[in-house]
């Protein structure tokens, strides 16, 4: 996805130094049904197919106390996109806007953001609905959705870990 | 923030290798009114104070067309966050929980995310109320709010190249 032939009518890239700002780790893999782009939703939806946020095994502890939340917020890292992009015409229908004017995949930092209904978490795997992204995505980051500073319940005992 | 003496009651860590799986390149900075941890508000709020997010002169042209939203998506990287806890004991009162059931800025991968209310943009500046974090943030992304698929008002024709 960094060939000049992919640009649609109008879009403009700009020419950049390797990015070396900050690094990523990514903490485990998502699973989804769809294996093309072209199968993806374009948004997901909340009540569409089960997917999974499986963690690398290092990170199983940091889920305790998440099984509290109805909704989480899933942060992804879009790794088959190119990343020099200002102007993009989504559609290919002659409108062209700014980057950080569209929720497109194509963006300085490829990092995907979706809000989705948590399921259950079994053996460091966490089952949620709602997400749009290819089966594989890296996982970079799972949190509390900023709105649920209600959890659906009051943390369960499992959840604290007495003096 | 890589001190173990930074670690509260029943907090873990883990030894992780360097991260080196993505590079991010910031795109700007945030500009806010708080300039050590204790002043930043525990959450952002849309009728506090206005913030700035200071776009990379590359960037400009990307900001075409989110003048048409009122909320937009925001990330940024907590430049000052260790990344290896798992366990985390926010309030230092025993109560103990794991990285992913806390939106804590101290996590694996330390990029906050916040939905502000975008007020006005001026010259590759986009003037937002909602943010809570430090002044001088580094910028990560900029994204339409996902709820926002109702832009407040028709693109306006400056938002379109013809063809």
């Amino acid at each position: 996805m960094t060939n000049k032939d992919d640009l649609r009518p109008n879009e403009q890239t700009v020419t950049l130094a390797p990015a070396s700002d900050a690094s990523l780790r990514f903490i485990g893999k998502i699973r989804t049904p769809w294996r093309s782009r072209q199968q993806c939703p374009r948004q997901g939806q909340i009540d569409g197919p089960e997917c999974q946020l499986v963690l690398d095994l290092v990170w199983h502890e940091a889920l305790r106390g998440l099984e509290a939340y109805e909704m989480i917020e899933v942060l992804y890292w879009l790794d088959r996109s190119r990343r020099d992009l200002v102007l993009q015409s989504p559609k290919s229908d002659g409108q062209t806007f700014g980057t950080f004017a569209l929720r497109s995949p194509v963006r300085p930092n490829p990092i995907g953001t979706a809000l989705v209904r948590l399921e259950r978490i079994e053996a460091g795997t966490v089952y949620v609905r709602g997400l749009d992204c290819l089966d594989g995505t890296p996982l970079i980051d799972i949190k509390p959705d900023r709105c649920a500073f209600s959890p659906k319940a009051p943390p369960k005992p499992a959840a604290i870990i007495p003096r």
